[in-house]
């Protein structure tokens, strides 16, 4: 990391960067009001820092071990914004540092029916965004790979019905993009582009996805410590995209025998990431869980922990849902999860302000 | 399981307890107002089942293939009650089923003063049972064990301290007992037997407490799935003591690299024992977390999720503690917690009462 | 999964692949010397498998319920062959079913007279396969990423010197590919294509090398059991290409504290997937343990696990070079574990024999 | 860590001791053939080690951060004696640096008549040691427990048969001691004490059965890392005694789904705990799989990795066993894997030599 001097010329920039860009790591320059930042991305050994701190309108040059540095409360520091909190916009909804923002919608794109009229139920319920997918990632080759399953011509068609649902009630859209080959093609039709959990550790499709320029939503490996979830994180950042928005969305259970969940939702990680980094979370009570019946509790709790959102699979009939029916909601229990979770926010706000 | 019917005679159910003891189980009976129920406990497959719904007076003869039976929700429905919650009772404080109670005190007793210190603040700031080790389970020998370490003569005289600042700010008292031999004399001095994480696997500890009669605190293991920490509730049920409180304190962290906790709270447990079982739920955001700027927002979480109460490490002097201190909040902290702790508790009611 | 009958026409056999496809799977049609089977890839509840098992020539149909199917020993049993053990062929190598097949070489290439100079080393050590990765998935953005690194143009530079390297030691050789964009320059240039243990779970990169039609070797993800590891071994099978290899690298270390070694080696996962499947299966001690001075002793338990080979990374000079130095050994040590190896298989062979 | 110079006096060592026991450590002397080394057991930071490092006839006075010290290869270096491999003593059965021992017999008592069969029947397939389990530690109340099941008077009765099937066979016995409570009963009949997984964390279990001077075999906890393993070891080690024999029976399964074995053994645990400590360790292969037919290849695996012996489950009819069934081998196949072993160790002995 490389702290310019207030003072320090474009000139004075230009030689940093080209010092770094020499020793084969590229350059990302960040210029705030007062300050410009420039972090190497690559191996920092290749670096002398000792000769960077020398030259002229440098103000600090320091090594940084750890395996981000981009994304991290440190870096912020640097900009005389210890305590930043970022906000992503994403058309007229703003994610973090205010009112959580409610992603809900199917699980998968079933037709153009279905997404419409699920879009339809959602907002009325208070959703701010809506979800559904396309490419869906599954554990077996012999299950429904969702309406943009390799080889099928629907891929498009559906990304378009979900888009117009987002249209005509007036929600941008999110959806998971699982594959380099589909990142153009996605990248065409939504708002927020999903890595899901099982490709966190595909930094190519990261770095694909980073350079749409899109606010991206990166969903946390369920075998991954929080560590690698911003380790991975900081590919996108790289890539000088920090509309990034982070998910947890559960961890693989513990122990011998039944947890009676999916997957174990780890809530401290909404605390420990807002202490670790500038970005906002949020969590998957419906993947973490599940289970139907648990998400009302732990939205709230999610809440109460600090997220600032939440996405929410949500039905109008989850029986009849192609995948994951056991852990959709429907548009009716999401109004009221809404409801609590708004009230909630406001109390937490209240009582952290005086913690704080 | 075996369900008489309502007018069953008392010959009617002395000949099941028999027929069940001849078969090498113990009989747990549990008399309703309307009904009684009859628990085998042991190996099942030694009964008769069909044999036993043939006889005068039985209403229902069925084998339970679950490892717990007595404190599961299938049991309370056998009785009418399928949406039970129990309230453990100690001294003036109602545990379950109510405001959530609030456990708080130091790891460890260290001295007389301490502990007459720490009770008078934790008691000013909203708590209401006082908790402080004395036998301190440690993963290296070469690590402080607390005063009641074997070989010292200290042990009865930290029980003494413990009990004696309780009684001082009028709130019951809980220890862990760590060893068999350790029961009789914790049970003298204590009003809830806590059993600790590394202990949840001592079936003959378990036993030993729960026939003491008095509470008992019951913390699943780190490395325990919640199926595992209800079978072994069940032997301290099957000794017929069901004033029990489980307490959810962290799993092991996932993953490579740092999670930037000691352990990983897994909130879910809440609501998924409150569904499986009728007992209530607490939740140790200290041990969970390690750290204590992250008890206030855990906290939180806990009681949005359900929690019927939390326990809380709290020290005038963390800094200086010989245990633990780098997870012990002040005790104008827990003031701060058991405030939105307990706003939280009645919006939950209200909310929740809706959804449900 | 459908059975032919022995005297089953091409007509018969098309009709049910019609049938398949019409509902919306694929055919995978396997033609036994006395037998034909079709096995359905998609969806299997479309299918209809009571009219299928009514048609002309059809012997036997039955939906399969595991996650895998192709490369089973289910499927195995269906041509009559219930103990294949499948041997797959790399030019003069065969792998699987006999002698134990080495792969060794640096973790990363680094210059042509690096890989060079190994090569020849490797080979008079009796290695029979050369590795050396060009695209290295790394946990941070900021270590190096090997020659291949995106925005490099080195990345073919380094594959010619890999085959040259290969063809001038009379050695077949792989590299791993790590997203879908490289995998027709990786096809180019390589014998064996090789899946990471991170990119396991990336089901379209799996069809893209399957497709390839070149031998596959797919680690398994340091956080999948092995049924995951099978059901996405099943995405590579359903291209058509059975020519697989499996790999066990090593789990996520268990508990608190230091294990002292990278990941956790479980070579239960050889005789489970030998019984499990018809695939060869191979281990790589270097990443399973990431502790040189451990790979003698766990390359020679793989072998009297049942092994089929092993991958094991050698440099001449482990301290110079730039990925994975502790955990490299010297072609010395090499020779050591080859020569060991062969021992113990002849070994196995004659005692398992006995056993089996 | 005290190591006193060669020519230090009585004296100088007892002023040596009187210091560390008034500073509330206990001293653990051990005298070796040319020096004299004392171990602080308890908090070394109450120890002032530079003023111990003063004191006349002491050589060296350090403090030692690992959780474990007595059972290190850094205490074994003090003696000069850095590659130390202890060799534990029961009756004529010597375990640890040399011949594999062989450990059998059924996973519970059930009759005389059942293990007089089986002693009879294991040692003539080559067995050293017998063992039988007795008190019974199981995850449901209502399993069948053992024979020494509380409240059953058939505990004693059952060691009587166990001791009288070894001494009538002419083998050393083991079983394994659950509470506390269990421990003088147990001394008395057995020849080696064993302490369950379950059991690892209990320190004062483990405190108890050290002082009964007899062999203790230590079982790794399936959540617990190797350092927690070795921590607790210390325990034993710090009652002065040092017979231990450590044993890995299999962590807990990693990911979503079935790996096909009811624990994965880690198998890499062997030479690690070799290269930290000097003490031998054993491998159960039938607690560790879970499945019979696993246990041959999983033997082979242990030895090859240089395991000093194997603890495996036998039985005249698994399928009639009240407990374990299928992980439980018949004596001929016993005898197939202890022949098998005896000639992998012989074949290590001489590659390893070389290697080493």
């Amino acid at each position: 990391m490389i702290v310019m001097k207030t003072d320090a010329t474009e000139e004075d920039i230009q030689r940093v960067v080209s010092i770094v860009e020499e020793s084969g790591l590229r350059a990302s320059v960040i210029r705030g009001e007062y300050q410009t930042v420039i972090g190497p991305v690559g191996d920092e050994r290749r670096l002398d820092f000792d000769r960077l701190a020398t030259l002229s309108g440098v103000k600090e040059a320091a090594r940084v071990e750890a395996p981000y540095k981009l994304i991290s409360r440190e870096y912020a520091r640097f900009f005389g914004e210890p305590g930043a909190h970022r906000t992503v916009i994403i058309g007229d909804v703003r994610l973090g540092n205010g009112e959580p923002v409610i992603i809900a919608g199917p699980c998968a794109v079933e037709s153009r029916h279905q997404i419409m009229r699920i879009a339809e139920e959602v907002k009325q319920a208070g959703a701010h965004i809506l979800r559904g997918g396309v490419f869906k990632p599954r554990s077996s080759v012999h299950a429904f790979q969702g309406m943009g399953a390799r080889g099928t011509a629907n891929a498009e068609e559906a990304l378009t019905w979900l888009k117009e649902a987002g249209t005509a009630f007036d929600m941008p859209v999110v959806t998971e993009v699982r594959g380099e080959s589909m990142v153009d093609l996605v990248a065409r039709h939504v708002d927020i582009m999903h890595i899901g959990a099982r490709n966190m550790y595909d930094q190519d499709l990261l770095a694909d996805v980073a350079r749409k320029g899109k606010p991206v939503l990166l969903k946390r490996h369920f075998g991954a410590s929080i560590e690698e979830l911003l380790a991975f994180s900081e590919y996108v950042a790289a890539e000088g995209n920090k509309d990034l928005i982070l998910c947890e969305r559960g961890i693989v259970p513990v122990g011998k025998g039944k947890n009676y969940t999916r997957y174990t939702l780890d809530l401290s990680a909404v605390p420990v990431i807002h202490s670790e980094t500038y970005l906002p979370v949020i969590v998957d009570p419906s993947h973490g869980t599940g289970r139907r019946e648990l998400v009302f509790d732990m939205s709230c709790a999610s809440i109460a922990a600090g997220a600032d959102g939440l996405m929410i699979e949500t039905h109008y009939d989850p029986a009849e849902a192609l995948v994951d029916g056991p852990q959709m909601v429907t548009p009716d229990e999401l109004k009221e999860i809404i409801e609590a979770c708004s009230t909630l926010y406001t109390l937490r706000k209240k009582t952290r302000g005086a913690a704080a």
